[in-house]
């Protein structure tokens, strides 16, 4: 049984990016520093909301890199580091382990479309073997409505067989909470921890043996979500729920990533933090003012982010 | 209009590895030269049948220069060079198109599902402006089945009146007989040329004003291919398109890049070519012998390939 399994509320870090383009390692780190101190657990970096894949593996190494250099502990980091080709793959996990990161969050090759059980194993067994760390702990990244490719409760049992210490468990971003109880279920009393990828389902996964939450809403709403986890047995629990879900549901209306830097750019004032890589757009001004809105009516804060600017 | 724009049978040449899954720059020499021999007009490595998503970009770069270093001439290469992040795009882009390749073919970014025609446009701008070659020459790549990002007409549209000189043309490889002649329509008389990504509709393309096709089991039937190319106007045209046909539809029973794979194993001799990366898995040795058969069955051979071994 590993002692130092990172649980809680993580987040999928968005990355800043200067005028042109580039990734901008400074306001990174700061908006890290502001999500530990607000009680996030890890800071899953390099996932679908950081636009990883819109990054060039240096370009990650690089930022990676930075960060630690800011003094971020990389107990507290979970890179995403599953690319299509092992080699990156390889590469990027081994530089991230051997710096000590809590884990790596690793999705499955995502080109190829209809490829067997058998060929997602191949990939993450070459990927384990090749970087060849002790250290290694991956979280199966499940997200089909994005790769494509799911990860199933069959291929994650013939992983944990051929590979116990290594696959640490799975973030399950179907949002389905169907799959997210046959997960729970089929891993209950393990050391394998389940993670649902949206706060909207973070008391029901508690409920039933769940690790906690990375939530791509967490980079603007980390304090509330991380007190649910820390109270998710009081009385309250509930309501604390229904007040996760607006400020969720009233993001997730709109383009979730733009939305997310966006609401990061109002609130610290740094019109920067709304940039984003091709192929994502934007926001609109309509749609940052109609967001704004529905944010202020339910009264959603973000403590101590002018600091950030 | 361009005097030497590449025309014919192109060929997503496929990728050889060694036994530690390594690219393997002889082996692909070989095979790349043997395709211009049989009549292929050009080589579009880096393609879906190269595996070139499940190579990294520095992987890519050092097969490309192996490949010109055993005198594969650039003007017959049309490498893949679309990813997900703009940066590598641009990299790898420049490095051929620095060589004087005859262009590239390049894939909309492809990790995030349901982007905009705006952000789609806004990657293959960002690609274009930083590349900064006059010599740029983009075949588009509409694969929806893989990349699930497809290339409308409206797209197009935009990116010739943005960029006359850079857009040259697109791959179609929806397959759907439909969708191809909606473009041979739209372009007609035009310079921007269309390649359907199956010999299945070589013919049907040339008749309507088709500039060749871009076909994986071009890497094992050039030469019949090629030859309806050269002839098409004759009366035996459509005997020839049926020979195609059957060929390919007994490998397209199996899954296309193993199948390939395969099919030069057999007929070289060299096991070496089934290899694939996963998450590809080569085919079982009972759907070897069945592909084996069937295209034993129709004739098919290989002239002058045993050479390669």
């Amino acid at each position: 049984m590993k002692q130092t399994k990172i649980k809680g509320v993580l987040v999928p870090v968005i990355t800043p990016f200067r005028q042109d383009l580039s990734p901008d390692g400074k306001r990174f780190a700061a908006h890290c520093r502001w999500l530990l101190d607000q009680g996030a657990s890890g800071l899953a970096i390099f996932g679908t909301t950081s636009e990883a894949n819109s990054l060039s593996v240096d370009e990650r190494i690089a930022l990676f890199d930075e960060l630690l250099a800011a003094g971020i502990p990389p107990a507290r980091l979970m890179p995403g580091t599953g690319c299509c080709a092992f080699t990156d793959s390889v590469r990027l996990s081994r530089h991230v382990v051997a710096s000590g990161c809590a884990g790596v969050l690793m999705l499955p090759p995502f080109y190829y479309k209809g490829v067997s059980e058998e060929g997602v194993f191949r990939s993450f067994a070459e990927t384990i073997e090749r970087v060849g760390d002790p250290r290694l702990s991956i979280y199966l990244y499940h997200i089909p409505q994005m790769s494509q490719v799911p990860i199933p409760i069959s291929l994650i049992e013939r992983l944990l067989s051929a590979y116990p210490v290594a696959i640490a468990g799975i973030k399950d971003s179907s949002g389905d909470p169907a799959n997210l109880r046959a997960l729970l279920d089929a891993f209950a009393g393990s050391d394998f921890d389940v993670f649902p990828g949206s706060e909207l389902l973070l008391l029901e996964g508690l409920r039933h043996g769940g690790a906690g939450c990375i939530t791509a809403t967490g980079n603007v709403n980390p304090g509330a979500i991380a007190k649910l986890y820390d109270n998710w047995r009081s009385a309250d629990a509930d309501a604390m729920q229904a007040g996760l879900d607006a400020v969720r549901k009233a993001i997730q209306a709109f383009p979730v990533i733009p939305a997310v830097k966006a609401t990061l750019a109002r609130c610290t004032g740094d019109d920067a933090w709304s940039r984003v890589r091709p192929p994502l757009v934007e926001l609109a001004a309509g749609q940052k003012a109609q967001l704004a809105a529905e944010l202020q009516a339910l009264a959603f804060t973000m403590p101590g982010i002018a600091s950030l600017a």
